[in-house]
């Protein structure tokens, strides 16, 4: 395994540049530690590259990873060069090099998928995205203003989500509508039906909106189904995204395995 | 309504302060905005002192509010001085100072409520307050570790369900265990039922536990049921805490709102 100890080393300025500028469209992401070095090999195979701290590499769990690795695609940089490049303060000492996947959009959407409609925060987006995969969803799409899949702080909050899932982003939602074989289904306070009254469709398109604004008119027009879920509305407006989306997919999933008893 | 400008006036200083140590025990706190200012009106009635920003007193939203306190408890400020107590970087020109109330712990739990083990993130611990509230429950205790109810950024993610709940803080969970009249249910992944097999508890005391390390052993083996949300486990090792709440709480509720149909 190459060894670098100076931060002069182009190899090291590149990777320093990246995890400043990570999420941009199209370009690599770096992956900070162990979980999600884990998930990725599990999911996608090797990295472009995989960096560890030198010092590290005898932990079992970091020697198992650069294990999986070919030699020639791992570095090995020492201890203060490694941290320099952690996104959280107590680096893990290992991190992967890796190119998400480019997707075209289908040309029909016949699965049960879910919407991003310009949810703003990387917290909520990311777990969002772990609820996502949590639910058997296996194929998301962000609409252009939604925070960017890839940053670090989504990438983080994802834990390892991101693998098993088929990530559109930058998408027009309005436009993606026409290629839908699946009832769209919005969340709503107005004018919607009690999420527990009837059955979910077991396969559909849910869209989850804003945290101020909610789903956009267009989209909420569109849907063939409104739902409400039923909270204290004396004690708090409305929930967080996130929670609502946990508690629409699951509750879409217990009527689905319920079913298959 | 007394008009200051200067940065030196006592007030101001005082104000300042409290706006970059809030959370503290005992502490009163800065609500910044109008919806967090108006949810306390609600619940509260009058803030121990209202802040406006001077050129925003005409605001339809921010005129309300000052038309609910009493004259003497409100204060104007140049714009430039309420927006340097802001805790985000567009205020909204309104702030209320306030006291939360200092709360005994009940002698008995008797009725529905959710211990909180030492959760360290704020963006969670305020989404699972704003979840609690949601569903209806009315009561929460949380572990010394978690991280602090009345900070800026947990006040902030509660979205107002601060004030319809009875927060308990830097409790002794282990030692709450005797006064509760209610089952002790815990989210688990071993030895766990399904959240859909059974039928829940009408009232219990939940516990959800720290982001990485889950709810601490002596409350686990202390739990009389232990719940597993039944998630694609292939795509993600486990769910955010807060989107684990939210299934939980909601499931439970509406088992109890199908029941008195």
């Amino acid at each position: 395994m190459k060894h670098i100890s100076s931060r002069d080393n182009p190899a090291v300025k590149a990777l320093a540049k990246l995890a400043s500028t990570a999420g941009k469209r199209g370009a690599p992401v770096l992956l900070d530690g162990v979980h999600l070095c884990q998930a990725w090999l599990q999911h996608h195979g090797s990295p472009d590259q995989a960096i560890f701290d030198i010092e590290r590499l005898s932990q079992p769990d970091i020697a198992a990873l650069a294990a999986n690795v070919p030699d020639a695609r791992c570095l090995a940089l020492d201890a203060r060069l490694m941290q320099s490049l952690a996104s959280v303060e107590s680096g893990q000492g290992v991190a992967f090099l890796v190119t998400p996947p480019a997707l075209e959009l289908p040309a029909v959407v016949d699965e049960n998928c879910v919407l991003f409609d310009r949810i703003q925060d990387p917290g909520n987006v990311g777990t969002l995205l772990r609820t996502c995969a949590a639910a058997g969803v296996k194929r998301v799409f962000l609409a252009t203003g939604t925070a960017a899949a890839w940053s670090p702080k989504v990438v983080r909050s994802g834990q390892g989500a991101h693998f098993s899932l088929a990530i559109h982003e930058h998408v027009d939602l309005g436009g993606l509508l026409s290629r839908l074989r699946v009832p769209l289904v919005a969340t709503a306070l107005d004018g919607a039906q009690d999420l527990y009254d009837g059955r979910l469709p077991g396969k559909c398109a849910w869209v989850f909106g804003h945290e101020g604004q909610g789903v956009a008119p267009d989209l909420l027009e569109a849907a063939s189904l409104k739902v409400r879920i039923p909270h204290d509305m004396a004690a708090v407006e409305s929930l967080n995204v996130g929670a609502a989306a946990a508690i629409c997919l699951f509750e879409q999933r217990r009527q689905a395995l319920h079913a298959t008893r």
